[in-house]
């Protein structure tokens, strides 16, 4: 057992803003944070006591929150960021996200990419992301290593996918079953923060043998698992096409055993029948919500204040290339912005989502996956974004949650200055 | 007359694109620009002829793009970006609008925000703008000689309202037009660039009286006007109690003389009877599409590319602080994002904006204000913005109208390093 003097203490002064629940923000002005081996020992207004040796960060009057999580993006298809936004999915994926996502059997371009996509999550802030890589399980293994060398929190998945692919993007079920295993083995080296995640595109792009096997595979590893749901309506008519004998488009996957309880995300969500609402909560799946992409490729919009509401699992993601940046505070733009006109084509009978609900979303929504992260409590891992909003260089003042606000809605993503993931300062990572 | 030789003559060299229509991008690779008097003279491939002594500016490989037209916008709300996002129009307008707009009697205060706000419109490289202040008469003469100092294009508005404003921001109709005539007189300093535009908040705003009066003010002075129209439902509606003898909103301006033909800019235009529809069309009025603000406080979505097909005259606005930025990046992307929700709203049977419809709404929207602006023909003034997207650190190549897209969707502002209106480079205003 290791003795009390053997611990590595850091304390942190400043204001800690954090979403507690999805109803109540929770504020401790001018306190400390005390941190033991990188997790969360107290919060308070007083200093704790502790030896001189140990270090002190004073951030003064800026703002700390917890860091964001990203729940779901694309990391092959950040070259196709801001192209190609006036198509709708099916269209889409065909004209710009396969050709580019081909690129990654090439190492020397997938590095030059995922280095440009670590740098904007640690820039960002968001150290806690689930990631779809391409098919390649070479540059799947890649991205894991570089995220474990910046020190962000990260699954990673090697896409599966057997159908409706070009000819130059293709695995057939056996091969993608292999790759699936063999990457499985090798990943074992990312261990402590970056780990596996097993990652069907979506139901179309799998034949039952490919569903089957990776069925299989969850329950040999005992692994989670990320896909999308009900992301259009063209989509949804072609999953029924596809798979005449289901019910509907959540029941493809609960068929081979691709939904592990607690430990399922499911991007998009937003045509789901009465049978998958009661099933995705029963599940206990998190729902990605993701709004710049919904609203970009004419998706739609998900009434995710409703099923927060009902006690869903709910986070946010960037949804790269579909959304058009990895940067949160856009997201949480999108979010409040969709929500609002749902709003309104309700009549206003019901309210867009509140500035917590949508802080609670972009910091607890992936606690299903980050139980450590997301908040301020004792034992949570010490994980905070610093924001200098330069507030005395403002005309006239604001509160601690005007302040928010304004970093969330409207601020530049540089308010970001320092990043911190288990009481360490996590560096620039390389370009 | 002035002979060629006293002529001043700049040359520019890089790749200008820009919207000769709502269906044309028109490139110009590695093409030389030339300028006399501040004027385009020439654009082509070949290196004019001139004097040794004429100055060179080489921007290589960067874009060239015509500079942004914000048609609406609040100066006096620049320090509410990003709060009170939440509410819908009127409640917003009580809750946060109305005391800050107070605080524009103060002249210090006044100063320190007009100054952000004129950074900011040159940092994001809107140098055309429409302009509301408050009522004050002070303010509002401030802001014009401090846009004038900035070298930006503009026309601004002191706000008349004398009616459901809170007693500490009220005028009398009396004192209201008594103001407006001073300020008309002082304004006559600020004559080259910046310029008036008569400004009646809106209709439920201002008594008969006021808007009598103002009627004849545009009248004597031959002055444009702005103001807001049909932004949501409870708005209309709180119109046809006001004003029970006119058929709608749209009315109540041209009863009152307010709509002068080709010089009108009206906000929002989202729900128009189709009477108003067709006068907006006959009166020329231009539609000032703010799709932050439309989406941000639940107003709705303007079918905004019929109206373009229609003919009618549309440009963008960031309405702040509806809007929640300055910049016309932010407001491009939100047009994209609700024109494609319509999209999908109708089935996917109207395609959504288009990459060369937003950029043309963007750069040419405000012709009738600013006809010397927003591209490169022959006889426009010299206006530009420098785009250094550093294309030549990505992993791979893009088209130029690639960059384009990338930039206007995806990018940061920060890659707008240069802003030149009529050949001259602006320089950082001062905060």
């Amino acid at each position: 057992m290791k003795g009390q003097i053997e611990m590595k203490q850091e304390l942190f002064f400043g204001n800690w803003l954090s979403a507690a629940t999805d109803e109540k923000l929770e504020i401790h002005e001018q306190s400390w944070l005390l941190a033991e081996d990188g997790k969360i020992k107290s919060l308070g207004k007083e200093k704790p006591q502790v030896a001189e040796s140990v270090r002190v960060h004073n951030f003064g009057d800026k703002l700390l929150i917890p860091p964001f999580s990203d729940l779901h993006l694309h990391a092959v298809q950040a070259m196709n960021c801001g192209l190609g936004l006036d198509l709708t999915l099916l269209d889409w994926l065909k004209t710009y996200t396969y050709p580019e996502e081909s690129r990654f059997a090439d190492p020397a371009y997938a590095e030059a990419v995922f280095r440009r996509v670590i740098h904007e999550l640690w820039k960002f802030g968001s150290l806690n992301s689930i990631i779809f890589s391409s098919l390649h399980k070479e540059a799947t293994l890649l991205l894991m290593k570089l995220l474990q060398e910046a020190g962000l929190r990260a699954y990673v998945g090697k896409v599966n996918m057997d159908r409706l692919s070009p000819d130059y993007l293709h695995e057939s079920a056996e091969e993608s079953l292999a790759a699936t295993r063999e990457w499985l083995e090798e990943s074992r080296a990312y261990g402590a923060l970056v780990k596996p995640i097993i990652t069907p595109r979506f139901a179309p792009s799998c034949t039952d043998q490919l569903l089957e096997g990776l069925g299989l595979i969850v329950e040999d590893y005992d692994l989670p698992l990320q896909s999308h749901l009900n992301e259009t309506p063209e989509e949804v008519a072609l999953v029924h096409e596809l798979f005449p004998r289901a019910q509907n488009y959540l029941e493809v996957y609960e068929h081979f055993g691709l939904l592990p309880r607690g430990k399922t995300v499911m991007a998009h969500c937003i045509y789901n029948s009465r049978e998958e609402e009661a099933f995705l909560l029963e599940k206990q799946i998190t729902i990605a919500h993701c709004p710049s992409s919904n609203m970009n490729i004419a998706s739609g919009i998900s009434r995710i204040r409703d099923y927060m509401k009902e006690g869903f699992l709910i986070g946010l993601g960037s949804d790269i290339s579909g959304g058009e940046s990895l940067s949160m505070q856009q997201v949480i733009k999108d979010a409040l912005k969709s929500s609002a006109l749902l709003s309104r084509k309700r009549k206003l009978t019901v309210p867009p989502l509140s500035l917590n609900e949508i802080f609670y979303l972009a910091t607890r929504g992936g606690r299903a996956f980050f139980p450590e992260s997301g908040g301020f409590e004792e034992g949570l891992s010490c994980d905070f974004l610093v924001i200098d909003d330069e507030v005395d260089k403002l005309p006239r003042q604001f509160s601690l949650e005007e302040r928010l606000h304004r970093f969330l809605y409207y601020a530049s993503p540089d308010e970001i200055t320092t990043r911190v993931l288990a009481a360490v300062i996590l560096p620039e990572p390389q370009l």
